[in-house]
């Protein structure tokens, strides 16, 4: 641990230091965030992009009055070690340790709870029309990256803050765009003159005079403001801010302190939306971060020496690979099959289909919602469409997958990735509402593999079909069971009895399906005979197989890996009601609030999901006075 | 009924028309709209600005085979006119008559489902890329209006078509920018000039010479595409488009066929996405819309002569008209109150608010998620944002919703317009669906008030919570109840119960009560005594009293006016299952498909919501066998 980090104990502390000491500060910082995110995993090549950003803003603001916003969250850790959390960071991303994104709850620099991309500009034109209302002065900087400005909400961000024309900052990460060196030089020269206070006053004073011309002034103004815009058009890549009403500045050194100090200190005196350019290198510092910026991206444990990721357990493919290898498989078959990926080409496996099939692969950028529609435009030419996305980001999509897709009927598949507790990235992460926010849509159907033989089948089954169908499947490894010959496709809203009993049966679904087949077991051994179905398919569900199994026992209990509000339980209870039957029914699954971070293993422990906490539950259950229920058979009118 | 209009069987016969026919044509068509919607009622003055613009694209292209999709679609009216609905025209947006939207299903016209806003960029370029998938060669063009271009999904699926560099034309049909003549007559000049073939072979030859020079061609070429832009950017608004990488062309007169003919025809030669910015002005030919555009935007019977609307049968203020005067109440007394609509200041009744408390009313324009986030960053501050917001517009801000409010347990209100059926605009507009997607959310308190005085109080309520919370209310008037003295907070998650019986009891939520105590009137004359109980908030539940009825009557009926997946039934459902209780159960509510258009008080009685078809589900219920449920209280195990 460095000894100036060790010895900043507010952002004030930074004030105090010279130029050589916040870059010997930039140092010491990186070294915390490679030797912690080596050990804990983490965002890392995000974030050591940002270090000089992250002491320039701590050092010209006076955070926490300033707000900063980060986008995303991922690149907050210089942030996070600069505002008291160096002591904890060694709980990165670990049950109960310290978020990989800003929170609230954590800290009062954290200004906006994040994990989804692309709404820091929104939420920071809020803070600054709070700031506005109740005549405060305070600074707010929304710093989001070049890839989070292809979502939507940021465009409409921005165009409200360009009419709105409230003072806030947004900086501009951006390190994808490659400048050549000149230009580069230039727009920096440019950039430093343009918000030195000579120029600001200058400006200012032009269009004064220019304004006062008798009647032709605003004519005059805004000729001259075009003639500035066309030319900085010209110089700079800012032209596309300049028409959301933006000033722009840049595109400057992410990296040179100075520069970053000089520019952001112009910037924050200029009244208006300003928005500042500047470049930076995904991993910087790290050698190995800087060569291959997409595997550092959100990594696991790796050797700090060699830069080697340490190896999984060795075993079962992941889901997603078999999922992106099944798809190539498909597509061979059937040249109508498509792809689609909303930034996410490596997370969802696609890389191997975009080599094999460039003209059939289609990464939208992070753009969930018109990765939907423009997945409904392609299945109404008759084109087959499979949207793959985290669950989590289909939220945004939400409207999409009804209003375009299922209202219409079309044959868009929906690949839900991450599909049930994720992990390290926690609460805003967790795929566990989309059995709740899909399920009451018409006309789609929902299938959730309880292996990756079952994944290959519903894959195939989707094909197969002439509506919307999506299929969930969980982070992480399958089984390791034997793919070949799999790929055949199910009847559609068919379960199927994985184990018999006669003292009740358990209805699982997906990822719980395993560990409630382990649970009957246990059970067993305590004299406690449950039958196990998989349903298969949430919607619809296997009303013959499902109806049948509760009338034959009495009792069944659901798990599934979702809240329980509006979930597979809560479907399993609509069926039963609407066919007149009442079984004694536990539902086991997520309760109503946001689930933490932790691994897998340790929330499904937690939430009582694996085998131990299903039977668990299921013991209480059967064990619990039943006289409480009053209405078993006596009450009816 | 006109004569050329009438003898239009396809729109192959519009290219035999001379320019003045097709001008006769254009007033034939107006005056069937105007005459039709004087007694449908319907979006007027957006079909009326486009006649010309729909007259010139059916000419041009080859319909169906070529695809024109129109965004949201209530502009659609003289596209339907020349592609065979002329006859059916007059059951426009009534009961089991056409749609006032392009739908798939009424005709291969249409070749997208709109409805809600912004989707046709994304559409329109997966139509594209499908064509080049198959080698087809027919034009994809989406219609766009201005308005519509501030959502988020417009601006994803125009940055992916300028990226994918498809042939596709997009038209922004602009109806409020008003362009100074001499400037507009230039752009005039220049964008025939610019789309002659001429233009484009020079471009295309000179592009060709830079590019060959020897290492600097790149460069050079760059250079020249960026002093075209800078110089088209100086002189048309383009210079957003061309940020996009669209070819821009613009603005043109969309009234004057001639220009509109010629352009168009120039420009689907062109290679590439291309934006044509037309220019028309809104109610065109009818003197009443375009004084008053905003009033025949979506507008009920009216004289034609005069262009005085019907007045409604006279009574009860609207909801709407309710919320809106309460609003300005609340903002009275408190001055943390503040509110957002994207772009619904007359529909959600905020004209008044944002008069009397400008600096406190955010209009955000068509971006229901920026809205969303945006209300989050005004809460983290410390203000009291009420975001108005029709239910099925908020469907697009279903993970700002979950994600930026309620993850942060922030206080933002979500005064839910036009909850439940809207009647005549289709399955598009129907707030069905809220109770199903907003339930599970953790964090959100839901109310559903029964009549106006209840939705005074739910706003009473919502400000005196610390966290989100949603009330929803339905299109149209209500019960003429006195309002003074009302604004009482209610306790949250109490019921009320609404009258006593011993046979069962009726759980109704929200505009569901009234029928349902009607319903349980109905029925006590055939000897049936039913209580009614309304719930008033649908999360969370009231338990005692749910709970404790269902014991003391054993008989449970649930009505709500949303689908039955996952909505009010299903959170009784889960309640009771959690209590251990299984009374005989029924609910009622919307079946899982899409509702189609008609009268509220036709579909409410199609789909058993009023209290007839209340009174006759409990009725067919409480007769049918009930040996069938098997499990009632033996089957335990």
């Amino acid at each position: 641990m460095g000894n100036i980090l060790k010895n900043i104990a507010s952002t004030a502390d930074l004030k105090q230091l010279s130029l050589d000491e916040l870059e010997t500060l930039a140092g010491e910082i990186r070294e915390e965030i490679i030797d912690t995110v080596s050990r804990t995993g983490g965002h890392l090549a995000s974030s050591l992009g940002v270090v000089e950003l992250s002491i320039a803003l701590h050092r010209i603001l006076d955070t926490p009055r300033d707000k900063i916003v980060w986008d995303v969250g991922h690149q907050a850790y210089a942030h996070k070690l600069l505002t008291g959390r160096l002591e904890r960071f060694g709980t990165l991303r670990q049950l109960d340790g310290i978020s990989g994104f800003p929170k609230r709850s954590e800290s009062p620099y954290d200004s906006f709870d994040v994990g989804h991309s692309s709404t820091s500009i929104s939420a920071a034109l809020g803070m600054a029309a709070a700031r506005e209302a109740r005549g405060g002065e305070e600074k707010v900087v929304a710093v989001i990256g070049d890839g989070s400005l292809t979502a939507g909400l940021a465009f409409e961000g921005l165009n409200q803050a360009g009419h709105l024309k409230k003072n806030l900052v947004v900086i501009l990460n951006d390190n994808e765009m490659s400048i050549s060196p000149n230009v580069g030089a230039l727009s920096s020269f440019l950039s430093r003159k343009m918000t030195s206070d000579f120029f600001v006053r200058f400006k200012k004073e032009t269009e004064n005079l220019l304004g006062n011309v008798p009647r032709f002034g605003k004519d005059l103004l805004s000729l001259a403001r075009r003639a500035e815009e066309s030319l900085k058009g010209f110089l700079t890549p800012g032209m596309l801010f300049e028409s959301f009403g933006f000033d722009y500045v840049g595109p400057i050194n992410g990296h040179n302190l100075d520069e970053l100090l000089e520019t952001l200190q112009n910037v924050l005196r200029i009244k208006g939306p300003i928005l500042v350019h500047v470049v930076t290198r995904k991993g910087k510092g790290y050698a190995p971060a800087e060569e291959k910026p997409a595997l550092f991206h959100g990594v696991g444990p790796f050797d700090r020496e060699t830069g080697r990721v340490k190896a999984n357990k060795a075993g079962a493919e992941s889901y997603t690979a078999v999922f992106g290898n099944t798809l190539v498989e498909l597509a061979e078959r059937d040249q109508k099959v498509v792809a689609i990926t909303a930034a996410m080409l490596e997370g969802t496996g696609l890389k191997g289909f975009s080599k094999r099939f460039p003209e059939r692969f289609f990464d939208v950028g992070i753009a969930e919602q018109h990765a939907v529609t423009f997945a409904a435009g392609l299945a109404c030419e008759g084109l087959r469409p499979t949207v793959a996305i985290y669950s989590t980001f289909l939220q945004r999509g939400y409207d999409n997958v009804l209003h375009d897709v299922c209202l219409q009927n079309l044959p868009v598949t929906f690949a839900l990735d991450r599909g049930g507790l994720v992990g390290a990235d926690g609460p805003t992460h967790h795929g566990v509402f989309d059995y709740s926010f899909l399920r009451h849509i018409p006309n789609l159907t929902f299938m959730v593999p309880r292996d990756e033989v079952q994944l290959r089948r519903a894959m195939a089954t989707a094909l197969g079909c002439e509506g919307p169908f999506a299929y969930r499947y969980p982070r992480g490894q399958g089984l390791g069971l034997p793919l070949e010959g799999s790929l055949e496709p199910v009847a559609v809203g068919t379960g199927e009895k994985m184990r018999n009993g006669s003292d009740g049966v358990i209805f699982a679904l997906g990822s719980s399906v395993e560990p409630a087949l382990e649970a009957a077991a246990l059970l067993e051994d305590e004299g406690v005979s449950l039958a196990v179905v998989d349903p298969r398919f949430l919607k619809p569900l296997d009303r013959e197989l499902l109806c049948g199994e509760a009338r034959r026992t009495g009792v069944v209990i659901t798990v599934e890996e979702n809240v329980l509000q509006g979930g597979f339980g809560s479907a399993v209870l609509e069926l039963l009601a609407d066919e007149g039957l009442s079984p004694r029914l536990l539902r086991i699954g997520l309760p109503d609030a946001f689930v933490e971070q932790g691994s897998q293993g340790e929330l499904r422990a937690r939430y009582g999901l694996d085998a131990g906490g299903i039977a668990r539950g299921i013991r209480t259950f059967l064990g619990r006075q039943t006289g409480d229920r009053g209405l078993g058979g006596e009450g009816q009118a």
